[in-house]
């Protein structure tokens, strides 16, 4: 079974990653980038009959920042 | 208008970051996950009316180092 996580900073965060972006692509001539936010994508490969809850703790306990950090799982069955 | 770059590593590319992931979740106490693969997601906002040449040009130049990475974009519209 396969599952993906994405990790997003929160609202209101700072995002120096992003910033540096938008100002990198803005460097290289691409005009009317008005933000950008950087976040991670996790994938991940499972056993069968892993659980919701299991790969819940997972983001939970591991792969985000929950002070900062939003995440959003995808399961890809 | 709204974007999402997905950028992960190309298969058969060492993945250092994902390997380590696996060995935190498999000392968290989480068993059966065979394999974990480490990527980025990058928001864009933009202003309407960029061309979807114009961001895959940005993935191409800047967002994804094209030898050892896919890319893959989705607008939100």
């Amino acid at each position: 079974m396969k599952a993906r996580v994405f990790v997003t900073l929160k609202n209101g965060v700072l995002d120096p990653q992003g910033k540096a972006i938008r100002h990198a692509l803005e460097g290289l001539g691409f005009a009317g980038v008005n933000d950008v936010r950087a976040g991670k994508m996790i994938e991940l490969d499972l056993a069968d009959g892993t659980s919701d809850a299991d790969i819940d703790a997972m983001c939970a306990k591991l792969l985000a920042n929950t002070v900062i950090e939003n995440y959003r799982i995808e399961k890809l069955g």
